[in-house]
């Protein structure tokens, strides 16, 4: 093992901006050989999220920040190729925290958690089993499950034509809601409405979105499913009615780790006046809940109710590009970088 | 009856800070005589609240906001000094909608919903029913339930000692709770501990107060009764633990009706990375509950469990000066202008 090469980014500091590229560095460096109870594992396929942009900040979550010199953390699909652990077979393939990198020791000291073994075959594809039918698809469900989208109502999804945003809105269209997507460009907003079934979509790069917005909830908000935070969400409060319900599943415009670059959002006295609830949550809190929630996207998928796009690039040293283009949005559906 | 004036404060035009004295004008105007249908109601003592301020801006609410040109819109209470109405009869007293003036004509039109006839004699005094025994109490009551204080749990209540914060403060603990104000002056930092027993209380006045809370709250906070929205709000937001709660009762620093002159908000990523529930609500939605809970204050008082103050000012043309100082918090627990 000991001539084998890990490719890995490391944090070279803290990114100042939303994204920033800069931020990041490709170090090559040995493997070196496993102790008892190591595995190694090689990194398949990586889900890029939002959410690594926090990792990269000081941002408190549920996991510490990515310390400044550490491998990038990142989730991901590996298999097992060498294994010292009787839990971690070689020839497994595993979920979990492989990080931004093409192989990971995984011992039992791992802040992110244990390593998940799939079953053999896999279900579904890896692409699959980290976006629509991983924590992915579950955040939309869950999102889904806090607004409450019934018939009568209508539900704002912001970030539409993303990885959450794109599911979400066909969930609680399912459910009889009105849904009102806000995507990033002309296109995203056509194939929201034409190819997902949402009944509107403003284009955020329009200058009059604000109005266009208005325009199309003539009867207000009953529910949002937030996904882009900053002015986006700011303005989204000024339509809540009364009694509306807000799931916080990402704030991708306040991820800088600088509060002093995030919008200032004005209009949370719409919170108390229109007597609204908003929740904060994480998918890793309702592990619980997994496999409920993917049986119910599954069936779903298997017989078209739901579709969803994936928006997969090539080579570990495109990823911090990937996570660049999620988070100014002009990605797609779920990206995921293919690594092994 | 037609010699009768009444003097009413009528908005000018829409205030632009958050205290405005010059949006109101104190105009004398003769009373009509009443048709049938209508009772006369004199205005005994008037509530003075940081939503009297809402209600003179365009700010988005459970009622209109007041026209300009229209009588100041203001809850107090009174007694009906003649009537052509049989469910109002002379004598009675009664809360409800006064307005910012001597006499009402109540008919059945009332914009703002019709007057509640207390019993006579009445239960308490004036100023208990419309403070400690009133809609301000009852605030505090239903944030208190939303916050859900128990033992081993930090709460912050902000404006604390202002008319809710006050009894909110007070409830937490009995609750069981570590409870910690957030107060404007040494003075009022020093009575709420030492009168009514919270555990700490940070100075607003001090310009350290953003490290004085978060010395005043090493294990972070588990839910805050917010009454003061804004810079306060926004510090408040990087202290929140896993799981907390915030029982959005007031935003006084956000009542301006101009969202340029508010405060922006930076820090509702913690609400997400947190899994924070925020959850807005008036007390006028809670209508069923009020006499339960009037009877749980009114049992804390008879036995000393909960202190209050009562802050009266005399007539009704120091309404809008007594407005102006629970907004900028140098008044202390409530507020209320004796009219009658």
């Amino acid at each position: 093992m000991d001539e084998l090469v890990n490719r890995a980014f490391r944090l070279r500091g803290r990114p100042a901006g939303v994204a920033d590229e800069a931020a990041l560095e490709l170090v090559r460096e040995p493997v070196g050989e496993l102790r008892d109870g190591q595995a190694l594992v090689r990194t398949l396929v990586l889900s890029v999220d939002p959410s690594n942009r926090v990792f990269m900040s000081e941002i408190r979550s549920d996991l510490p920040p990515v310390e400044v010199g550490a491998v990038m953390r990142g989730f991901g699909l590996g298999r097992v190729v060498a294994s010292r652990r009787a839990d971690l077979p070689v020839g497994a393939h595993v979920l979990g925290m492989t990080g931004w990198q093409d192989y990971r020791v995984a011992d039992d000291r791992e802040l992110e958690g244990p390593f998940q073994v799939l079953p053999d075959p896999l279900p579904a594809g890896p692409e699959e089993l980290l976006g629509v039918l991983g924590l992915t698809g579950i955040t939309a469900w869950l999102a889904v499950e806090i607004a409450d989208p019934r018939p009568g109502r209508t539900v704002v999804v912001s970030a539409a034509g993303g990885a959450v945003g794109s599911i979400a809105g066909q969930l609680a269209r399912e459910r009889g809601a009105r849904v009102v997507g806000i995507a990033g460009g002309a296109d995203k907003c056509r194939h929201v409405v034409q190819e997902l079934g949402f009944d509107a979509c403003v284009d955020r790069h329009d200058p009059r979105w604000r109005e266009l917005l208005d325009a199309a909830t003539p009867d207000g908000v009953d529910a949002d499913v937030e996904n882009a935070g900053g002015e986006v969400f700011d303005h989204v409060l000024t339509r809540l009615g009364t009694g509306a319900r807000v799931a916080l599943c990402g704030m991708i415009a306040d991820y800088s780790g600088d509060p002093a670059r995030r919008w200032g959002v004005r209009n949370l006295v719409e919170v108390l006046e229109q007597r609204v609830s908003v929740r904060g949550f994480l998918v890793t809190d309702h592990a619980q809940r997994f496999g409920e929630i993917t049986g119910e996207l599954a069936a779903r998928i298997a017989d078209g109710r739901l579709r969803y796009e994936q928006d997969v690039v090539e080579g570990l040293e495109n990823a911090p590009e990937a996570l660049e283009r999620v988070l100014r949005g002009s990605s797609r559906g779920k990206v995921l970088v293919r690594v092994g």
